[in-house]
C-alpha cells in the first residue's frame, strides 16, 4: 500500500475520480485536461499502467495507431509524458470500495485504504477488473500475507538465510527460486502438481542445474493445509502425487500462481451490468447512473471490441460529456491541439517551442 | 493525375475500396489487414495523408494517444510504416465519381480518371471531403487550368522569363511571388482586394523589400474578367479599389486562394445524410446502404467529435463488420497483436524478431 492517508484526512475534492490507471485511464486524464477538468486516479496495483505493465511490460503491442511497435511499458511511458502538463493525483495500491451519490449531486468515494474523495463525476476505467493474486486452495493462509506469505517475490532481504517454499511453475516461480538460491536461502523447495515448468530456456537451464546440485528441490504435490504454532506459519502440508502427505517446513512461503482480474466492488454499485460488463451508451460512455462514466475493457455496447484503440475514443467522448457536467455554464466547442492557442497554453507549448516541456 | 489507367483496363477486384488516404483511412487498411481483408485506396489529392499532409504537414498535433507531439507528416509516416506488412493499392490524384450496387451484392466503383473497381465493400474515409482550390469568381478561366492558370505554384520552369500574376494574400501567394522573382520572372504582380498580407514575418519583410525595389507590384483590386485571343490567356481584368478597371497582362496566372473541402460526388450516392455528413451506426459504422461504411470526419452520430482518435476507433469497428461480410464463413474472434501467432505471421514478426521488418 502506497501513500496511505491519515485516518482522519479530509476528503479530496475533484472534478473526475478515475478508477484505474491503465492506458485508457491515462488518456482520459489527457482529454479531461484539455477540457480543464481535473482528475484524481486510483488503482489497486501499486504502479501506473494497469495490464500493460502488469502483463505486457516487455511484450510488443502492434496495433496502437501510429505506433507500429511498442512494449506495454513504452506505451505507458509515452502516455505519462502526454499527461505531464496536467497535475493529477495518483492513489495506488488501493481499491475504490465505495461510491455513493450525495445530495449535492456529487459522489462520495472511498478506497479500502481509507482515502476519501468528493467527486463531481466518476470514470470507471477498470479494465478487466482489479488484479487479484491466485491463491492456494488452503483456507486461513491469508493471515500471514505480507508477513511470511507473499504473492510477489519479496527479495533477498526476506529470503536470505531462510527456508523458502515456492508454489508455482511459471516464470515468476522459476525466477524466484533462482533468486532465493542466490540470496543465500538455506533451503529452496518448489511445489507444483506436476514437475513441468514454463519459463525462458536459459532460465530453465539454470533451474535444472540448481536442481542437479540439490540447491532447489522440486516436489510434485498439491497444497492441502498448513502447520502453525498460532503465531508463525511453520510448514505447508501437501498431498504428493504418490498418494502420501508431507509437510514442507518453511520460514517464507511465496505463492506465485499468477494474477487474475476480478470486477470487485464495482459490481455492487447498482450500475447496469451485462455479463459482468458495464452497459454504456456510445455518445457519452455513461453508465446507468448519470455522472458515472465507464470506458475501456470494462464496458459493453453493440460492436464493442476490447482494444486499447477503442478505449482511447471512449475516453475522449466521456471527457466531453464530463466537461458539460463540470462546466455547465461553458460551451465546449471542438478545439484542435494544432491550432488552438488556448490548448497550447494548457499544454505548455507555444509557436516558438512546439515541443511540450515534458519532451524537451 | 498519377497512374492513369488505360481506358480499357480491367476493373480491380478488392475486398474493401477505401475512399480517402488520410490517417483514418490508413488505420482502416491496418485493421482490415489484421482481419485478412485486402484494400485499395483512392484519394483526390496526389499524395497519401489527406489533411495531415495538405494542411498540417509541418504543424504539431498533440492529441494522438501516446504520441505527445507529432507533425502531420510524421503521423502519416508512422501510419505508412504500420501498414507496410499489407500490400495495398493506392490510386491518387483521382476522385471516386460513381458507386453502384451490383446484382451479386458487390459494388461497381469508378474514378474520374477512369479507374474501375469491383469491391465487396466500400469505406468512405473522405474527411471533410475532397479538397478543391478556391477559384476566382471569373467564369471561363478554368479552360486554362494547368496550361497558363495554376492552383499550385508550378515552379521556376513555368515562371522564369514570364509575366506572372498571382491572386491571393496568404503565405502561398507571398511565397510564390518571392519564388517568381528569384526564378527570373520578367514581371510579378500580386492582386488582392486589400493591400494586406498574411505570412510569417521574415517572409513578409522579404516581400516588402521586393516591392520597394519594384520587383513585385501589388494591385488592390478584384478580378472581374480576362483577356484572351481564344488560344491563349493574355490578361486578367480587375476592378481597382478606386473604381477603375485595369487589365494585368500575363503569361502565367497563379490563383493561390487556398483549398476548401467539398463532399463532392458522395452526396449523390443515395446515402442518408445529416447536415452534409453521413449518418452511421456506432457498432458497425455502416451507412444507410449495407456494405458501404463511413468513418472519420465525414460521419455523424450522437456525441461525434471530429478528432483523429475517434476515427481510429471507427476504422477498427468498421473493419470487424467488413470482415464479417467478406469472410461470412469465418468467426472473427478478437485476437491480440501481443499474443496471437496468426497476427504475428500477418505482420511479419516472430518472437525472435519482435520488431516489424518495416522498422528494422
Amino acid at each position: 500500500m502506497a501513500d496511505l492517508p491519515a485516518a482522519d484526512a479530509e476528503p479530496i475534492a475533484t472534478d473526475a475520480l478515475i478508477v484505474g490507471a491503465g492506458p485508457v485511464a491515462l488518456f482520459a486524464v489527457f482529454e479531461l485536461g484539455l477540457l480543464e477538468v481535473g482528475a484524481e486516479v486510483v488503482d489497486s496495483l501499486p504502479f501506473i499502467g494497469g495490464q500493460c505493465v502488469e502483463l505486457y511490460a516487455e511484450k510488443p503491442i502492434y496495433d496502437i495507431p501510429a505506433l507500429p511497435h511498442a512494449t506495454g511499458a513504452e506505451l505507458i511511458a509515452r502516455l505519462r509524458r502526454q499527461i505531464a502538463p496536467f497535475s493529477t493525483g495518483f492513489h495506488l495500491g488501493q481499491q475504490v470500495s465505495e461510491v455513493a451519490l450525495r445530495d449535492d449531486g456529487r459522489f462520495d468515494v472511498a478506497t479500502d485504504a481509507g482515502q476519501r474523495f468528493i467527486a463531481r463525476t466518476v470514470v470507471i476505467a477498470a479494465g478487466v477488473g482489479s488484479f487479484q493474486p491466485r491463491g492456494l486452495k488452503v483456507a486461513g493462509l491469508d493471515a500471514w500475507r505480507e508477513k511470511q506469505m507473499f504473492y510477489r517475490d519479496p527479495g533477498e532481504e526476506v529470503t536470505a538465510g531462510r527456508r523458502v517454499v515456492i508454489a508455482g511453475n511459471g516464470e515468476a516461480a522459476v525466477a524466484a527460486a533462482l533468486d532465493a538460491v542466490e540470496s543465500g536461502a538455506t533451503r529452496v523447495t518448489v511445489v507444483h502438481r506436476r514437475d513441468d515448468f514454463d519459463a525462458p530456456t536459459a532460465m530453465l537451464l539454470r533451474f535444472q542445474s540448481a536442481r542437479a546440485l540439490d540447491r532447489i528441490e522440486v516436489v510434485a504435490a498439491q497444497a492441502s493445509g498448513f502447520a502453525s504454532d498460532g503465531d508463525r506459519l511453520q510448514g505447508l502440508v501437501v498431498d504428493t502425487s504418490d498418494g502420501g502427505t508431507r509437510t514442507l517446513d518453511l520460514d517464507v512461503l511465496l505463492v506465485l500462481l499468477g494474477w487474475s482480474p476480478k470486477l470487485g466492488p464495482i459490481a455492487q454499485w447498482g450500475l447496469a451490468l451485462e455479463r459482468k460488463q458495464l452497459v454504456v451508451d456510445t455518445g457519452r460512455f455513461e453508465t446507468s447512473t448519470p455522472g458515472i462514466h465507464a470506458i475501456g475493457d470494462v464496458v459493453t455496447y453493440p460492436g464493442k471490441q476490447k482494444l486499447i484503440v477503442s478505449g482511447f475514443h471512449e475516453a475522449t467522448l466521456a471527457a466531453y460529456a464530463i466537461a458539460e457536467r463540470v462546466h455547465p455554464d461553458r460551451a465546449q466547442p471542438l478545439l484542435y491541439t494544432t491550432t488552438s492557442p488556448k490548448l497550447h497554453k494548457l499544454l505548455g507549448v507555444d509557436p516558438a517551442h512546439p515541443v511540450p516541456p515534458s519532451l524537451r
